[in-house]
């Protein structure tokens, strides 16, 4: 299995990808991996067979306007996506910038037959350490019932080939519990997602409920997905704040935060949204996989293991015979 | 100024009403109480002048589905709105179920000229304090550009008459803070708030912002809204058990704990949801006022003091002056 490696688009710079591919490669002696990058940064890891170094020379900054990405035909992100395009990888990883990465792969990958729109999952960390997979978290703005149950169909296969979750319990994100809740669109998403036997849908979820981890999937639209998953963030990242502030308060609390070290670092390890690790481009023909893009090696490394995982396992293949047994395309 | 009271709707029973008019008529000479309920358990209220009595003998239970406040005439959220739509009161207060008590304005009293949806605001507590409004939390599953527009007329009357801050900053949540992101709704409600004069419109607003407290009113559809204020919620009470959990676990935890307890205390009094007391309900001609369904007799006198302070700087006027500037009626 081959993987295109964008280098350079991370906030660590290309030494800690090195780093990655330098543990992955001792633990993995098959799978190839085509690094893409400025190549004397990339010397470290000429010595290895399983590696090809792809020179770029320009990189795109976080700062760009996304849609820049078009006049970017030489820098490392461009380039890794190409290789998937023209077939010579089987899929993509990057940390760059998610909007000008997912703007890359719309440019150069195709969609998967039956899929409409393209979109973006996250990995949400949950109470029961289970975390929960929401889709689409703000690659659309607006979305179609028949997208929500694409949707639908590509979470469940993911959740249960690369998470290995025997029976994923599916759920449409809306304001209340009962079937007739929310708008035309997410009422008849509902219906469909009822009548969709392939998957097992358990009905609408509410806000309150989606970090319990009572279910693995939540179907949403771009819109609802991008607010729900910032106010996440938010109130995570400030709830550390005031944490922190009150610990900083007085004496005694300084003391006390010394005794609940342990705990405070396990919450912060726990919903520290820079853990959630990035997020998939979902829908394209290849795994197109970002890394957050603070990782460091371990963490681009584990992202390596997850685009691999999802090539092994065909995922792809899985989401059109998903969508073919659903009758969509 | 006349204020209707629902005695019965509350988690804790007309007690804690009882209590809180009593407290509440020991410093106020003036104003007068409707206060509707089971007349035998209202018996301590007989002594004032101040109040009147009306007796009601069914109540709305909280698992009751909410359009069988049709049907509960006899109740005392029915018997307390009525007052209101015969206007023998300024406004109401109850703390039943939110659903059937919007239900129940909805079917009795009127909207303000000019308001095509009525809605709910929250008040949202923020880290440095401040709180925000946000407007609509739920009441609609859907909306419109106009009725955005609206909302926000309504939320920048509020904050800047009952909450006293001369000049709201007043958001539009959304997907992005640049003035093309979201979909069509939101980008037209973008451009006609950017040309609305009488407010401060600051721009769009991420979830990821909302409790920080930089803005004083947040303008969302009813779907956006009520998935929002539940996430946080959701959020907010998953840390809190995660922390708990957390200091139980060893004994070194457990004193850190006891060090800390000022802080979590803290911790748990800024986001506590049930801290947020209640919503109003907007765009009725006469305040309706919600206090939180498991108040105690001091914030069910907050919520009464609240809801004559909203009597007496005539809101409601002033909504329709908004409006009636805006050029939208």
């Amino acid at each position: 299995m081959k993987l295109a490696i964008d280098a350079m688009s991370g906030d660590l710079g290309s030494s800690i990808v090195v780093e990655a591919c330098r543990s992955f490669l001792e633990k993995n002696k098959t799978d190839e991996l085509y690094v893409v990058g400025k190549i004397e940064e990339l010397e470290a890891l000429k010595e290895y067979q399983q590696v090809t170094l792809i020179d770029a020379r320009e990189t795109f900054e976080m700062t760009e306007n996304i849609l820049a990405i078009r006049r970017k035909k030489e820098s490392s992100l461009v380039k890794a996506m190409m290789l998937a395009r023209n077939n010579e990888v089987d899929g993509v990883l990057s940390c760059g910038n998610t909007g000008a990465y997912y703007a890359c792969a719309m440019l150069f990958l195709k969609r998967i037959k039956g899929i409409d729109k393209s979109c973006l999952m996250a990995t949400i960390p949950t109470l029961n350490d289970k975390g929960v997979c929401m889709l689409d978290v703000g690659a659309n703005a607006e979305n179609t019932a028949e997208q929500l149950v694409q949707f639908a169909i590509m979470g469940n296969v993911y959740a249960k080939n690369v998470r290995h979750i025997q029976k994923p319990k599916v759920a449409l994100l809306n304001i209340g519990s009962e079937d007739h809740k929310g708008d035309e669109i997410h009422k008849e998403t509902y219906q469909s997602l009822k009548e969709l036997q392939q998957i097992d849908f358990v009905g609408n979820i509410e806000g309150k409920e989606i970090l319990k981890g009572d279910v693995d999937v939540i179907v949403t639209d771009g819109f609802t997905g991008n607010v729900t998953l910032k106010t996440i963030e938010g109130v995570a990242l400030s709830m550390m704040s005031a944490l922190k502030d009150g610990f900083m308060s007085s004496t005694r609390t300084k003391l006390g935060a010394v005794m609940s070290k342990p705990v405070l670092k396990n919450l912060k390890n726990k919903f520290d949204p820079a853990g959630v690790g990035g997020a998939l481009m979902m829908g394209f023909v290849k795994p197109v996989v970002k890394a957050h893009g603070a990782s460091d090696a371990k963490a681009f490394e584990s992202a390596m293991n997850l685009a691999f995982n999802m090539i092994e396992t065909n995922v792809v293949d899985k989401m059109k015979v998903g969508l073919n047994e659903s009758g969509i395309r």
